[in-house]
């Protein structure tokens, strides 16, 4: 058990990270007898199950991003800072920012998730984005709408441009939304919009190294979403290792796959901050670096620091609890719940924490995705109906009441008017690897192709 | 008159820029009988009188912005090119791009307005960032969020923050709609989210080098703009030159003023391809840089180019056209009937252009702006009045309806709830000026005022 607090003083508890975790566990602590601060390198909580909307242009960036402080806004006992863990003292229980401020804690709730992981090649990462935070959404967005400009933009120069294969690394949930977004902005929400080029061309393949689309569903849905997938035209390859990422190809072994466009959505680490919170405890981390936590959360001798969400390894019937939204939400509700036990000296006796598995849900395209229900009953959907679920739930489950309408608002007008948001390029006008490509591309095999505008002089 | 195009065949007209004038133009050329290529350096027109407004996190990008495609998708005469000019051969007519490509035109119009001036001083321009763009627009949002941010950090390490100085160098309307937005924002949006800094504290000022602030507007409504800004708390010093930036502070001759966040609202100048296109031609220029044009929108000598919007120095009853929306949409509006025209050979004895005034506003604030109304009626207003015919008019003239409904619904929401829309911070945490700001800061004065947090241990 913790030490019992000093009398006469409210017990304060870091909350580090807001995400999923984070949020619902200082929300619930705001509602408590005690001191909160919560700390984050942003100063926003991101919706992260509709990140991959942003980066397909249909909603934008403030739809799915509510700034910490707003959330919090209406709890006295929350206060937000925008900084960065450097660091932990276990025994004297403070946090070190950046900044140079400490934070002392009774109780300490860390909920940094986790990044990409390029498996060591970290070079890949400027070739091959990856999708956490707002900035990789708009990156992503950026190169996807460049290369449809680019090959316009080519046809005009010596009417050829290179193929448009965006290829995708990594066919879980997010590769498949990635790749079937792609797929529709190509095929259905770009019909009209170019003279010299047809965006329906674009080619878009998912490279997984496991035998199987969405490991984690089950078979029936696996097989069904790969059916979905082909039906939008997406190539989908299993047991294909990516052995090199470079600018305008990928290696699978010896063969070379041309590249417009390689994301990421492959492998996942532990948080930065994981590495060195472990040690500092000491505690045991699985091979992705995430900590592992008895069933109250704690890792093992401190009943004072909770690891939750993607950033803990939790086992419940013999296997891990996915690092997803919904066990996340539920270990911050439940670190909360288990901090007001134990100041009020009922830590005794309670229930360890049980990951309450409602399913898992994947879109795949308009009208298209897989979801494995499991509560309030058992069943496996797909297509329209497993579309509309992931709709209604997701809209349901956005913070903020003033998203949620704007969302439904861009929904309803993407979906029934064949027109997504909000197309912006924003930044730079490179993209890496298109010059590569452009070499690589032979002339014109036709001389009479001329480009249009020149034509006819 | 230019001559007339070989039978047979199409004219083709280039309009470079896809701001209000270029945009108005191609709509319009759009439904003629000729091929038109439209090229900018961003795949999106801008709404800039609104820009401030995404600064300010009032409106999200996506709201104020549309894809160029977007716009002229509906016309399949129409073909957009992302890329830049970089030069004319005006004698072949011909427009060199970036890329390489080359377009042939019949007909030129070039609409690529203007740029922020420093007046030499380019090095101010990383201190003091200018609004022109979606990207400046990010950045200026960025740096005003970051600087409360950062004082509230800072209250955590030694109970202490920099003056949160906010200094806008220029009075004209850009300048007035930031030092209001800034002001809204710490006095009314933000009021309960932090919890050691006030941010009601920030001060605003704007230094204006002429003897007015909105030196353009008449008399009446220039006292009652300042009379505003007072009420605000906004400081304006008119007369006031501002002889050096540097990081943390602004020089006024002698006098040092500190600025956590110093932004540039003063000089214009004519954009870099007005530069490349004078020469070209020949044509004259005034000291900003733009091409002295006819009554037809044509510089000396070419019928067949065509200079508007900000980039052109038209001057009509003695007076230089203002180089805001409304002369930039007639402009477009009154080159692509004039091409008509001529094609048709009914070119001569067309009346020149003429700039018909409705009148120019300026917002301040919640509820406080003036306007000049020359039509349907004249009238000034200042105000409740000026604001509410400030709003109306200028949903009425968002391109889209799609973004007409949404900033509709989001200024509902931040004006009737006193919350701001999208206040995310994007990209770095670093405030340029901070840390030299931060030494210069004295130590608390009471030793007593330890941080909050880690005061009671």
């Amino acid at each position: 058990m913790a030490e019992p607090v000093r009398a006469g003083r409210r017990p304060r508890v870091v909350v580090v990270g807001a995400g999923f975790g984070g949020i619902n566990a200082a929300m619930r602590l705001g509602k408590m007898a005690v001191d909160v601060t919560i700390v984050d390198k942003k100063n926003h909580h991101t919706f992260q199950p509709l990140l991959y909307q942003v980066a397909l242009a249909v909603l934008s960036p403030g739809e799915i991003a509510q700034p910490i402080r707003s959330i919090l806004r209406n709890y006295p006992n929350t206060e937000v800072v925008m900084d960065e863990v450097i660091g932990f003292d276990t025994k004297a229980r403070r946090v070190f920012l950046k900044s140079g401020a400490e934070l002392l804690y009774d109780y300490l709730v860390v909920a940094t998730g986790s990044t990409h992981s390029y498996f060591g090649k970290d070079e890949w990462a400027k070739l091959a984005p990856g999708l956490k935070t707002l900035e990789d959404a708009t990156e992503i967005r950026r190169r996807v709408l460049l290369a449809f400009e680019l090959a316009e933009r080519q046809m005009l120069e010596n009417g050829q441009h290179p193929p448009l294969n965006f290829v995708i690394i990594g066919g879980g949930p997010t590769g498949v939304e990635l790749a079937g977004a792609i797929s529709d902005i190509a095929k259905l929400y770009m019909r009209r919009d170019f003279r010299h080029i047809n965006p329906a061309m674009a080619q878009v393949m998912i490279l997984e190294g496991s035998p199987h689309i969405l490991g984690a569903y089950p078979e029936d849905l696996q097989a069904s979403a790969v059916r979905q997938l082909h039906a939008l035209g997406v190539q989908t390859r299993t047991g294909s290792h990516v052995t090199d990422v470079q600018p305008g190809f990928v290696m699978v072994g010896e063969e070379k796959i041309e590249s417009v466009c390689t994301l990421w959505a492959a492998g996942v680490q532990a948080s930065a901050l994981g590495k060195m919170l472990a040690p500092a405890l000491p505690c045991e981390t699985d091979r992705r670096g995430c900590l592992l936590v008895d069933g109250y959360l704690n890792p093992v001798g401190h009943p004072e620091v909770f690891v939750i969400g993607d950033l803990a390894h939790f086992e419940q019937d013999g296997k891990q609890v996915p690092g997803v939204a919904q066990p996340a939400m539920q270990m911050g509700n439940y670190a909360a719940g288990r901090i007001e036990r134990l100041i009020h000296g009922k830590g005794e006796g309670q229930k360890p924490f049980r990951y309450f598995d409602k399913g898992d849900m994947a879109t795949i395209g308009r009208k298209a995705a897989v979801a494995r229900i499991a509560w309030p009953f058992r069943a496996h959907w797909s297509g329209f109906m497993a579309w509309v679920t992931w709709l209604v739930v997701h809209i349901f489950f956005l913070i903020g009441f003033r998203n949620r309408l704007s969302v439904f608002r861009q929904w309803a007008y993407t979906y029934l008017s064949f027109q997504d948001g909000v197309r912006l390029i924003v930044g730079s006008q490179e993209l890496p690897g298109w010059n590569e490509l452009m070499e690589a591309t032979p002339p014109p095999v036709d001389p009479a192709v001329e480009p249009r505008n020149t034509s006819g002089v």
